[in-house]
């Protein structure tokens, strides 16, 4: 396998973007990407996506997509894993560059998920679920969560004041980030009393609904140099994993089993022990995911996640840097392009353009995105070549 | 890259299947084909479907089939185009092998497509259309194709007849195909005669709509032999193309330029000539979409493909076998999993299993797979190890 590296990334301004429209969200941030590099030919697109059919109507998203990038005739590929797509996306991208299929890879991600009325975005979302057997019985995303964030807090005492250090930590990170959808404080006061939406998640414990895409462009690393004046970042290691689909048939709901398969395999893919990462995003969909991620990652013990939290350990200058781009949580969650992002982030950390949200020193940084409520996980290791 | 082959293929029959659901379908046809294997455990799964969100209310597609496929913790990536959606899924195994990501890859594909009421499996198929250009102003699938029919006999001064050929052949090999939806024989004068349903395309011109699944185990081929007793089908070429999405934005309705760039490239890599092809599996969605795919992809010139059908030229003992199957028409065409299943029957073909349908001396085959009008094509060549 060759050598793979990330040589430009773009996205735009996320938000309810009500001027964009779902062709014109990738195009510009592939746009964007293509603008930090030389490359006038791809090779290949995977683009992220996970319900362009209930979201917008559009399927077919990999030939709607090349055509309006002006790009005939390319080879385009949608890759859906729920809210993990972007991920998906990455890791398709990844393989095809580093078996010589192709050099040059679009990898996008994009989500529209404004256009819908009533309750379409809650019931597109519910689709990760198990249509069956959870979703029929009246199960939403939400829901699913907070029967995790109450065992969690059962099984080990967690407290309300906790769980809010999450948002309120990914709040402060996202007012430094100006692609951020809520750019503004928030106090664990102002989470512990916002409204409620499925006991214990309040409203503030939960990512947004988002119009957005992101974008990078692969090469092999030793294309990297003549193709782009930016620092290659290379991907070490790439993996994914399924778990149930539904929540009832895990064994336990307070870790994830399907982020400890696959960040375990990335990591010795890259050769790497979880200590050497210098800067993480995952996938907060809810402060009770990131807090669980963050242990199942093994940044934690089980159970110490969400003192750790409140400890500040995950803050930018803490121990751990977690989401310092401000999350799922603060910059917004557009599903199929929140894996796509996450990469972004960690290429601008570890390039050292992350301005005001910079990690000091990093050196080597990791992305886990997540699909439904854990039933897919995607994670990546990457550092500066 | 590592050389690939297939060495299990696995489907059921097909049809109005109302006693099986989405993931038993899929599961189904993924036991069949590790049935002909010594395969125990899967690395990666690629899942092409076009749309499990609006045919069954259900995406996150890699994580539910891995889950009832009681692989537990297994990667899994749902690939879509469209109707070339196994297509696309079948590509990406590929490369996932070749790469040495992956070792064993079980590439499926599933479309269950009859639980919709009123229009509702026209409008998902629609969304493999332009939505905003061509969906919103009332396009439908047989409109499009319709279109094209009607400039094809305008230009070429193709007959009623002569289209009515194709679905007569692909009928006539359907009832030699126990797994075909349609086992029974039609005439010219039925489908001349048949409900009109987009002027010139009448019923018998029209592909169904399909309940149905189909999968195929992967590994590189220097472990075929140990993995399986059945005969190695070597993967030789694999390529992807898109055109514009929307069939206005052409620059011909008559033939069709994605699958003109993907079989030439995948010829180019199979290091073989179009004129080396022993057996063919094409996307006959309509019966004029096969016989302009059986001119862009170079058996016939522009304009001669009509004729040479109903010259029987494409017959099972013709010059140019095309669909042995019994195509989209008689075969069925549940969407994402057509293009894995085409794959499947140049498996039986160049193993010499198709039965009363054996095309003679069959040792180097092709897939055609195609999205939308034209939106997007994957051709793949295959010879017996």
């Amino acid at each position: 396998m060759r050598d793979v590296a990330i040589i430009g990334v773009g996205l735009q301004k996320w938000g309810e973007l009500w001027e964009k429209s779902f062709r014109n969200l990738f195009v510009e941030a592939a746009l964007n990407a293509l603008g930090e590099t030389k490359v006038d030919k791809i090779d290949h697109m995977y683009i992220g996506c996970m319900s362009g059919g209930l979201f917008v109507g559009q399927e077919h998203i990999g030939s709607i997509m090349a055509d309006y990038l002006g790009q005939r005739y390319l080879g385009a590929t949608r890759v859906e894993s729920a809210c993990a797509s972007g991920g998906a996306a990455l890791r398709a991208g990844f393989i095809d560059v580093a078996s010589g299929m192709s050099d040059i890879v679009l990898v996008g991600g994009v989500e529209k998920m404004t256009d819908v009325s009533g309750d379409g975005a809650t019931y597109a979302l519910a689709t990760a679920a198990d249509q069956e057997y959870e979703v029929y019985n009246g199960a939403t995303f939400p829901g699913l969560y907070a029967l995790m964030a109450r065992a969690y807090m059962e099984k080990f005492g967690a407290t309300r004041d906790q769980l809010s250090a999450v948002p309120v930590k990914n709040h402060d990170n996202g007012l430094l980030n100006p692609n951020a959808q809520y750019q503004m404080k928030i106090s664990v006061n102002e989470v512990n009393n916002s409204v409620m939406v499925a006991d214990p998640l309040r409203i503030l414990d939960c990512s947004p609904i988002t119009d957005g895409a992101a974008a990078l462009i692969l090469c092999p690393l030793e294309m990297a140099k003549k193709l782009s004046d930016k620092p290659a970042i290379k991907i070490l290691g790439s993996a994914m994993a399924t778990d149930t689909i539904a929540l009832h048939d895990r064994r336990d709901f307070t870790s994830l089993d399907a982020v400890k398969v696959s960040s375990m395999a990335a990591l010795k893919m890259a050769g790497k022990n979880v200590h050497d990462i210098n800067v993480t995003e995952v996938h907060d969909c809810f402060s009770i995911a990131e807090i669980i991620v963050s242990e199942s990652l093994g940044f934690f013990a089980c159970g110490k996640g969400a003192e750790a939290a409140a400890n500040g350990e995950t803050r930018i200058d803490g121990k751990f840097p977690i989401n310092p781009s401000g999350g799922l949580k603060s910059k917004g969650h557009p599903v199929g392009a929140t894996g796509v992002a996450q990469a972004i982030e960690i290429t601008y950390q570890l390039r050292g353009e992350a301005g005001k949200r910079q990690v000091k020193n990093a050196k080597v940084g990791m992305t886990q995105n997540m699909g439904g409520s854990g039933g897919s996980s995607v994670v990546h290791v990457m550092e500066v070549a």
